[in-house]
């Protein structure tokens, strides 16, 4: 027994103080290494190899790079050179809920567990790098690839994203947060230049960005497609010099998207480390690689043989290469993962639960009774549509997917379940739309007859992910419902009014037929466990509580992006502006006072809760301090449940132009039935700052801020006045 | 200075206490994952998932097990469901020489360097088992994977085989000894059933087997196509139960060979651990693995659960399979490996020209002087033909391979140098012969000619990897020289006689010119090295040291196989019989008295060594004893090289049939010009019995042996009288 423990004792020690020299001794062993390699072996590792790969130096044992898209699951095997899928047998994983519906969950903790559990399958699947999460700003509902991020509010993004960051790296596996910076469409990113001011910039754009640098520590980070201010961002001498690895102090590994360099001295000078995916790739001949063209292969070599460019210049991106190397594959102690495993698929089936928005509820139409006999026509081509297959990079082989019909089927067993398609959206494809082959009309007249049938119709809709829906490479074409989904509604409600709409989307769409559908649930995209989730909350066993973490206008025009015409969104082929400056998303609706559909924060809940007490710690407070938001909240409905208390912060009277309010705070409280809880939010007094572009930086406004605090962006109980003094 | 001292001094005092610790509690570990492990689980770790992988527990984190084929270098990607190249371009690796070549070397040393770089190799790439090395015996000359092995002496392939192992193994990556057990051809050798007598098995057949699981303390063992007895040895009462995990108390994994296995209760009951390759693959559907037929899976799942084979069998298989991922996959601590470098091109290079025969050297043809003009017609298809492709699963991608011809070139500057093709073989397939589509009195005729205008002729020929020749899957059809080459060498002889023959196979051939060219060396299958490991020899930068580890016999019926005709080899189809018994190799030419055309252990220097002083410590020994044989060898030569002394010893009166002499010991040592060295050889008393048949075990016999110690098997320079008692 002694014996063991001094063991343990000497062991522990041994590894903590061999941790700490580790760590001190990595920048020297990485100087070794640099003075060991050749040029052409630095310039290697600063591109692709293969699609998903990038070389170490063989002959010194230093690893290969490998990469999997991400971020909702590890992508199937792609082969070496090529698209196509590899054909492997052990690359089906467990599909988590897409970034958006992580975000709807408020819920840091959860954020954690998700990134630790993705992390943990891609190190099964012997990845050293995750290409996600992805935290660009919802600027509009037409983005194909909204739904792979965080939703429009920087501050809500920079919360979730960090500990997804932490989680994914703890497994020895570099997250790689993207798409760095302003690629918020997917219309032209290729090549769009955005222009955005300063403020926006930073107030808007980049906060996520900065705090999982910052705070999450994150080992990688992805360039964009589209250009800013007529340089393209994957090697910006603004965004990457200055910002990134400048200001912020990011140590780690810039990565191009796939194919988003254009240019070997840009690549070079403006922060590039690792170039992948340049269109070069696939024209190889057996003695001509492809990969050798790529802008920071043969072209960089032979600048830098040259001299032309200092080989300082790639011994900083072969530092960098290696510093993420010791925290991933050369990382010994990192564990091993592991993958469809029950704590996986629990975390996303807790995740797809949790961030499950109910929309609207009339006459707590949800939750529906399980031990009813009754008929539920489940129409809708979502009830049934894998939604893990297509959407572009995100695309993932789960292991299993369970169907909004499937769960629903599983959990009412004494209910009787119709089922009726409704439409047909056809075939998916990658960047292209095929015509469905099946009749409409005799899809959409078989699901009104089936609608006439049941006691109750829960419409699966929305969009899918096809080209031209939430899907990567391309954005929405109209704000609208597609596949004639709007007048099918129409005719369903008509014959039976107990309509229950649940809505498969990654975006906000027009909703005509809102007023007659009872109540309406936001289930995003759910991965693996979509049906159980659907079916946890429907049923009641789950009470939600998610809340959108974007705003829903009415229409396409009262999002801010639209209001201000083509130049806007999606600008003229070659340049966009984003107009609206800070005004995006619930800043706009509160400021210019256009009434969302659905609000940001929004979500209700199957119980109520009422908040009391809501007070600051203090009236005033000087730079520095730190602002305690206090409150009770009693849950005054039937079943325990959760409710997100959150904190808004607005300055009237400023010297710049300001939103009405914005997200400075929240917390997500569990509440018993008839029970009570004490909330203690906490806000940094400098996060009230603004970004004061005449001086490039930071600047806090001393005067009167009013703190908003409530349960959703247009539901708050109570405006306090505070002071910065 | 006094804390770094102290933090390292804890530090690897730590780590040392846990290594113990680690070792002691890994067998416990093993038992609490099997507990946790589904039945399905359990059956899924006996089989292959792909071609060349095993399945791990995923959400468990238990790995999934990585092979490739060896045992000459890491074979390219192969696609996960099919046998095409997966079209890898980070798979070019250092091919090193066959391991006839190394045989040759007589250096356990080199054995040892070759075994480390490769499994750095294979360690590099992934791998976990390097299925590799191969130690069947050399039994007849057509044997199409003889190249492949080490020889027909067990002790030698014995003293050679444990160095490798280790080496590999010092990466964490398994070696996989093969072909267990008497996969003596490739004719027939799916289903062949040999007959051997349990004297010859032990003592011919398995020695080499037994070193390296009891010496090498090997990790895996790869089962064999062929019957024996009348069972499959991939999962055989006797050979596996019995003998390799019981006798020799082998914990580690048996593997099949590819497809090699027949029934699911002999692989159950009989010591089967992990299928693969069989043949019921590649028939799959999306929803119907293959794999899931194998015999160790769905139909050895059913026998599980229904309790008619007990959990206990597969339990056993899982617990070899985890003790191998705790080596392997599982070993936190085992090194990244490299690939590539200039130490493997080193040992490659080294192995290569230490293994390189001088068979024949009349008038010191070689070694040619490259300071003189002239010139040198290389002749034959042997000096451009890439020998790393072809050969079956031991074909290479290697990242280079220099040719005999190039490397002559490069060498021999001031020569001028020729070349002719001579003869055509056509282009390699596996598994079948394509006809030459070259004209072959073309290039007949245009090689003699070039050889009249030569000073010297370098005649590079022999067998190649082609189907028939030195490949896995047929034997050879012919022991003399494909594709005209006889003939074209005696039109050669009578237009130049200063021919010296470069020799390029695994396998003795007829040679019926030999007495007329001038010159020759058996130059084996060099691999990336194979020009310049020719020209050090053909220049005389190195001195040649290579002993043949195989007889040479004159004409095919003076090997012992093929002297008791057809049902000796190959066999009527279905059985085969080892007439000869042990009387294997020189064996067979010593006691029979048949002369071989170059003997066992043959192998000329530039030098000259003379040996004297040559004793034994004592004149009689008990069991349990060691012999140290000793004496004097003195370089009387004008340049430095190497030696090696053999000693082998015989019994001339025994109660058993008796070769004359059998190796026992041998030592290589390098001599400096007018140098002399000691040399002490030990040999264990107990390695002179022989196994008796009627009691299954060894017996030593009392009574008077001979000590023949010499430079070859042909060349013994004196015989000393000793006994035991």
């Amino acid at each position: 027994m002694k014996q063991t423990f001094l063991i343990v004792v000497l062991a522990l020690l041994g590894q903590l103080i061999t941790a700490q020299q580790n760590q001190q001794d990595v920048e020297k062993k990485i100087d070794e290494i640099i003075k060991q390699l050749t040029l052409k072996e630095k310039v290697n590792m600063c591109h692709a190899q293969s699609k998903f790969s990038s070389p170490g130096v063989p002959r010194l044992g230093i690893p290969e790079i490998w990469m999997s898209d991400g971020p909702h699951g590890v992508r199937g095997e792609i082969n070496w050179d090529n698209w196509g899928y590899a054909g492997w047998t052990n690359d089906s994983i467990t599909a988590f809920p897409a970034l958006t519906c992580l975000a709807s969950t408020f819920n840091p903790d959860l954020s954690h567990q998700y990134g630790v559990a993705v992390g943990e399958e891609a190190r099964y699947r012997r990845k050293d790098i995750l290409l996600g999460p992805g935290v660009n700003i919802y600027r509009t509902p037409l983005n194909g690839r909204n739904f792979e991020y965080m939703g429009e509010d920087p501050y809500l993004a920079s919360i979730m994203v960090v500990p997804y960051v932490q989680g994914v790296q703890e497994n020895g596996v570099a997250a790689c947060l993207k798409h760095y910076a302003l690629n918020n469409q997917e219309e032209w990113r290729g090549h769009i230049n955005v222009n955005v001011d300063d403020r926006t910039l930073h107030e808007i754009y980049l906060p996520a960005f900065k705090a999982a640098v910052e705070k999450g520590h994150v080992w990688s980070v992805m360039g964009a497609y589209n250009q800013y201010n007529g340089q393209h961002t994957s090697h910006h001498e603004v965004l990457v010099n200055k910002i990134l690895k400048g200001d912020w102090g990011f140590d780690g590994v810039l990565v191009t998207d796939w194919g988003s360099a254009h240019n070997t001295k840009e690549a070079a000078y403006n922060g590039l480390d690792i170039e992948m995916g340049t269109w070069t790739d696939g024209l190889t001949s057996s003695t001509n690689f492809a990969y050798d063209n790529y802008y920071l292969a043969d072209p960089f070599y032979e600048l830098l043989k040259s001299g032309e460019i200092d080989e300082s210049v790639v011994d900083e991106k072969v530092r960098r290469i290696l510093r993420l190397m010791f925290r991933t594959n050369m990382n010994m102690e990192r564990p091993l993962g592991r993958m469809n495993n029950k704590e996986h698929h629990d975390v996303a089936r807790k995740v797809a639960t949790e961030g499950i928005v109910l929309m609207k509820n009339e006459k707590n139409f949800f939750p529906l009774d399980s031990e009813k006999e009754m008929t539920i026509a489940v129409i809708g081509e979502n009830a049934t549509k894998m939604m893990t297959i297509g959407g572009g990079s995100s695309e993932l082989k789960a292991q299993y997917e369970i169907s909004p019909l499937e769960g629903i089927k599983q959990r009412f067993t004494k209910a009787t379940i119709l089922h009726s398609m409704g439409y047909s959206s056809g075939p998916s494809a990658y960047g292209r739309v095929i015509p469905p082959y099946l009749d409409q009309d005799s899809l959409h007249a078989a699901a009104v007859e089936t609608a006439k049938k049941a006691d109750i119709v829960l419409f699966v809709g929305g969009l899918n992910k096809n080209h031209h829906q939430d899907c990567e490479g391309g954005d929405r074409l109209a704000f609208e419902l597609p596949f004639n989904q709007d007048a099918l509604l129409n005719d369903i409600i008509e014959v039976n009014p107990n309509v229950g709409m649940v809505m498969i989307s990654g975006n906000a769409v027009a909703m005509p037929w809102l007023k007659d559908v009872k109540a309406m649930i936001q289930a995003w995209y759910l991965g693996s466990e979509t049906g159980n989730a659907i079916a946890d909350v429907v049923s009641g066993d789950v009470n939600p509580s998610g809340k959108l973490p974007f705003s829903f206008p009415a229409k396409l025009e009262d999002n801010a992006a639209h209001f201000y015409g083509e130049l806007s969104y999606p600008g003229d082929s070659i340049d966009q502006y984003y107009k609206e400056g800070i005004l995006v998303g619930y800043r706009w609706h509160d400021t210019k006072k256009v009434k969302p559909l659905f609000a940001f924060g929004h979500g209700l809940s199957y119980s109520s809760f009422e908040m009391s007490n809501i007070k600051t710690d203090k009236d005033s407070y000087f730079a520095g301090e730190t602002m305690t938001v206090s409150c009770d909240v009693a849950n005054v409905g039937e079943v325990d449940g959760a409710e997100v208390v959150q904190v808004y912060v607005g300055k009237p009277k400023s010297e710049v132009e300001r939103a009405v309010k914005e997200l400075k705070g929240f917390d997500k409280i569990q509440v018993a039935a008839n029970g009570k809880q004490s909330v203690n939010i906490t806000i940094n007094i400098d996060d009230l700052a603004y970004y004061c572009t005449d001086k490039s930086d930071w600047e806090l406004e001393k005067g009167q801020y009013v703190v908003y605090v409530g349960t959703a962006s247009d539901n708050i109980k109570k405006k306090i006045k505070v002071s910065v003094k």
